[in-house]
């Protein structure tokens, strides 16, 4: 794959990492990003994640071949559609956001004809923020999700994953709402509980803490606005997760409070298979 | 300071990498081993850890002027009254278990004349096991915790904090039960509740982690035996943070449910500033 022009439309950690891996994998004759500061597009620019930076999303990306959404969860909707009438016919447009079945029903069947929105998920990232923190390996053998609906167009999803596939990421498709409830196990769940435990800390008490503490609740670190936006979008997946969790903690409670030491064991031992399975 | 022995009881990933680090620093003259097996033993010798071994724990300790033991924390004070009987008076013994009340009332006023016990948590480790991942620099600039009693022999104590210092330890001196409530909210709690979210995961979404809930989980991997003795050691404080956790997980379900972003928001706010002020 060779784009003529690939637009950014944020110039954060996942944006710029995405410039960072199209110019050096070559996938991107040019690499544009928008964004909301000057200062932002600045330093994408002296970093080396885009060749050119504007603050008028339009324009940037009325000369995308495509264009990456890598703006907050709450913000992709609005940004699509303020963006895409002034696409060429032929454009992709796609994203980076953690939540898909909202981003996905808000525009579709809302765009102009020739211009299509696929929505994606690469499962990577970090709680930092910013394009100082951008990396070129960031997709590489990683996956990233990618969510038709009946309605996309075959060869714009088959863009989709070529543009991804260009990127180094592995591939899979799966319906926005799948994606949705498997994330909130696998990702907003685990934020939520992370941030409960860093929360509950009290101050004095933060020197006591070890790698294993800080291993637990890093995602904690992550924006508070960000996340109150997926956690908002993703809300009954979320919710149902949550409830799921909050049962399953019930059992070793009760295992610890009937000095249950064989149940004890047996859940640890239950977490520690699936934990091993996943690898480092 | 300069041992001409120190024994190490249990040569896993943290004895072996006391024994690391105290060769490396000159720390003793003659590191002895004992363990369960000869195997385990072989390989921390072959690794550097120990000069010599031997599955004689008395034979071990007797020829020691500090021991440790580095075994799960309900095997400690049964192998610390085995051991102390045949110890030379002056003999230090401590240890590395991470509950401290239970340890050190066991062994209140139950030793020989002349041999101390005072109990020790290095807050350092890791999921793994086997002196194969004991690491030098473990300790270095890690807190230890050394937690006397009023009945603790002064002299005893100083040489506790001199000989963690030697290792490259920051020492804090605390009460065995403030040690216990403290770590049930920096580490047991964490643990479990780590455990509870691996646990949750259903097989098929294994795929569909990332780094976020890797780390989240991380101590999950944990060996589940060592952990039940951990939990059941300290099930009261354990059981205080668990409950003080889920009425905080509460708030988040409730701010969810009742679609309040700006409780949402404020909750993770508390969260990322307690995580941030942590490091890395």
């Amino acid at each position: 794959m060779k784009l003529h022009t690939l637009t950014i439309v944020g110039v954060g950690l996942l944006g710029g990492s995405l410039g960072l891996a199209a110019k050096r994998r070559g996938v991107a004759e040019r690499v544009v990003g928008t964004g909301r500061t000057q200062a932002g597009l600045d330093r994408a620019r002296q970093l080396g994640a885009i060749d050119a930076g504007t603050l008028d999303l339009p324009a940037a990306v009325r000369q995308a071949e495509v264009a990456v959404f890598c703006t907050p969860v709450d913000r992709i909707p609005e940004q699509v559609l303020e963006a895409a009438p002034g696409c060429t016919p032929g454009t992709l447009l796609t994203d980076v956001g953690s939540t898909k079945g909202v981003i996905v029903k808000q525009l579709e069947g809302r765009l102009p004809s020739g211009v299509a929105f696929v929505g994606s998920h690469p499962l990577a990232g970090s709680e930092k923020r910013g394009p100082e923190f951008a990396d070129p390996d960031l997709f590489q053998d990683r996956l990233t999700i990618v969510t038709p609906t009946p309605r996309t167009d075959p060869a714009a999803l088959e863009k989709t994953t070529a543009f991804w596939r260009a990127l180094g990421a592995r591939v899979r498709i799966m319906d926005p709402q799948d994606h949705d409830e498997a994330l909130a196990l696998t990702s907003h769940l685990p934020h939520l509980v992370a941030a409960a435990l860093a929360g509950l800390l009290p101050m004095p008490l933060r020197d006591l803490t070890a790698t294993g503490f800080r291993d637990t609740t890093r995602v904690a670190a992550g924006d508070p606005s960000l996340w109150t936006a997926i956690f908002r979008q993703n809300r009954p997946a979320v919710l149902d997760a949550l409830r799921a969790f909050e049962d399953y903690l019930g059992q070793f409670r009760r295992a610890l409070e009937a000095e249950d030491a064989v149940a004890l064991d047996a859940l640890l031992t239950q977490a520690k298979k699936v934990r091993d399975a996943l690898g480092n």
